[in-house]
């Protein structure tokens, strides 16, 4: 990481900590975890599973659960937080404003930007973008190099697009969102109808609308809809390399882990929890808070508030005692054949 | 969607209904669902499930299937055709052309084009795209923004490249394709000896042949051959974020949905169907018509007309049936435990 | 492929055979497998279960194993080599060099470069890069069309980036690695702190350190740590459309094929070879030389030397022990019914 400093008053304003403990006078120039934590370091306790490592960390800070019960070392400075993990992020944060500094405003004279474009005056455009005819881009919207909106789509005010993200033709972006390098919002679906030996394409003329404060990853795809819109609801996070398929619906604050997919037109109620490689059929609905583990996939619709595993994906309760019973299988067989044998010797009616 | 209008007599002429019933005055200036259609709305029955969704919906235009039975309500014009979804796809598509015309021939002043480049004056190249020496870019074809082709490729008639797409050196993209937004054809094969402890790169001299009427999916990579060509047959179309590996062939008219992967140098032959998130393994064929379960993986040659699922799959209703008794698992076990205790009150010989 | 031609000198020097046999005037035209090659052609058996190819083989040329028997055919050499597979790799590795020179040194007139910027006079950068403040781009460097190098990031000598590769801000690339198109560097993590219903973003303030000698696939994503380095170690090799997530540390000379996903803060030792869709859960340790079956999950850390498959990851040979009885569940179903049926027939104490 690059040089950075943060001052003790800055850290303090940022956790707002319901009790101080120790005094520092330490200037904070990293960031470590609490083994790893030097003086200058600020470190946090996120994890029980670490406390005993808070007795012992050199860190200059320690921003710790506010019930959590630990004295200073000399020169140490403990901030007793509401939610230490949070905390922590937030000075993160601090630290993420000095080194990547918001770009400035204003368009990078490599951009094209069609003559019916309406950008923002306070957005930033980067290099090498292509802006679409009619094409909109709001207030404080960030474009880094690369970026390809297409006609008539919309960038929402203080979103971010990474380098040569793609948002093609009529698609939505709302507004305070980060769509990271490489993502492609609104390719078209996968339709196609058998005829004459063949499979003719079905148009893909709907669009996708992906709602405020949403993330998407790196290199995700996201079709739009036959027609009508494919949806990704407010507040929810796609990791890396996930496929949603056109028409599907997902509601406001879902976590879908990386490698997930979702086929077409299912629907995904809110805070849905989708693990890394998972997936979701085609026209299923997958009820509000149920998880999803990793490399599972549901094939029917389910209720909300699931914890579910396996393809097709059951109670994970269920996958696991079924497991372990699996894992049992050559146990279970050798009992079955001594029965079988037993039997042999037992004189029958 | 933005706004259009279609006539009726280009629905018809488009339709091409055996029959016809009722009558609107009506423009169409809509596409929808059976049940959300208003007036100015065409709707379709293209799955029986919906059936009863027909004699209450308010569409103007009404495209079902050939024998179909149904009463026009009131300025309702009813289309029956062989196909009926086959029939609407069309009326997308006569909305496609309106919203999305096609790009006019030229090069895009921005664009970096070899001078030993062979673009066709009818093609069009968009903004920022770089063309290699000697590639060809043929009659036709529209290549967005962004897109890279490398020395010694070719790009068919008619074909479109998506933003971003890149055709690596000498790979071969036939007529009438469409690639979606950052696809890469004719990346390196994974391929390494094992030397001194170390892995030693062989080169991947092939290249890549994607024959007619193919379609891609955004961000899907299609690795070029060790040596001679990786090839995907004429018809075939591949989903989002596929994974197609060096000298893999795949045949005529296969359907290879989102997240697959076809390990190195496996045959598909003509037209196989892959689901979401499967796999074929190395040096696999698998025979005409299969069609492949998701999440399943394919890890040995299998003959055509096969549905097969799990890993390694095997014939669908055989996954289905030991998918049943291994979630009856706990019963069986119990089963075995009471037939033990049983036992033990049986006098032996 | 292009024409090329190789001389047998050439041939020989790069094969550094132990012995040879026969003769042959052709000059080298081709590369082809043991039963398609033709005069002109080279050709090698790599594989025992091609044996019977090599003295039907028509090629002028012939790569063999040093201790395989036979003999030449009229106008045929054979060269004897200690690892044949790689003889003939780095006689691929001349034509690719005859097909595909390196780049020249210098900068496109098209390419943004910062005037912060250090680029080596050696290095080559390709049409339409942008290459931010601060960033390095050592000797040798070869950055295709329409890369991104963000501000602060380092790609070392001899590297390779293919098209439209993004390395983001603060990420370093070692020497001699190879990435391939559309891949990213530097992501964001996938962090998230529940709050007010809600998630916030951690911030995710580290960087990625690709050490020298890895090859990393087409569209593969590597996430930056939320603090400190994601590692990827010397000498490993990721296939297409992989995901590291943050803080992941993948040890040296690691294979990951295709689809593979590793979760935050695992840890690879070298020499883990992961099958194609595999994956590894979060804060796992893998030891080395493990190898993990395709589609299978890593759920817990596990030593190393293992060979393993399943989700959850066990010893391959007790998944395919469980499998069999799996499939034979029906059987075992039926032994049980009839043990059942038979003890109602036994008279009990």
């Amino acid at each position: 990481m690059r040089d950075f400093t943060l001052t003790q008053e800055q850290i303090i304003a940022t956790c707002a900590p319901v009790r101080t403990q120790g005094a520092t006078s330490e200037k904070i120039r990293g960031l470590q975890s609490l083994d790893k934590a030097q003086a200058g370091d600020v470190s946090f306790l996120g994890n029980s599973a670490y406390e005993a490592q808070v007795t012992t960390s050199n860190a200059s800070i320690l921003i710790l659960p506010k019930d959590f019960q630990a004295a200073p070392k000399e020169g140490q400075l403990q901030l007793f937080c509401t939610n230490a993990s949070l905390a922590f992020a937030r000075v993160c944060g601090l630290v993420e404003r000095q080194l990547y500094p918001k770009a400035l405003p204003g368009i990078h004279p490599s951009a094209i930007v069609d003559r019916d474009a309406q950008v923002h005056p306070d957005a930033h455009i980067g290099a090498l973008c292509v802006i679409g005819a009619h094409a909109q881009v709001h207030k404080g919207a960030t474009l880094h190099a690369g970026v390809y909106i297409g006609a008539y789509a919309s960038v929402g005010a203080g979103t971010e697009l990474k380098p040569q993200v793609k948002v093609m033709e009529d698609c939505v972006i709302g507004e305070r969102c980060i769509v990271h390098a490489g993502a492609v919002i609104g390719s078209d679906g996968y339709g196609f109808e058998f005829n004459a030996g063949k499979f003719e394409k079905v148009p893909q003329i709907g669009n996708v609308i992906v709602e405020s404060d949403v993330e998407i990853g790196a290199n995700t795809t996201v079709d739009r809809a036959r027609f009508g819109s494919t949806r990704i609801g407010a507040g929810s996070k796609l990791d890396n390399l996930v496929q949603i398929a056109h028409n599907v619906n997902i509601g406001c604050n879902c976590l879908l882990v990386a490698q997930t997919g979702i086929a077409g037109s299912s629907i995904l109620e809110d805070y849905v929890v989708m693990g890394g490689q998972s997936g979701v059929g085609g026209h299923v609905r997958v009820g509000a808070q149920t998880q999803v583990a990793a490399q599972s996939a549901v094939l029917s619709s389910v209720p909300g508030k699931q914890k579910l595993s396996g393809t097709p994906a059951q109670e994970l309760r269920d996958t696991y005692r079924q497991e372990v019973l699996k894992r049992k299988l050559p146990e279970l067989n050798k009992r079955v054949s001594e029965i079988e044998e037993q039997l042999k010797k037992i004189p029958q009616k």
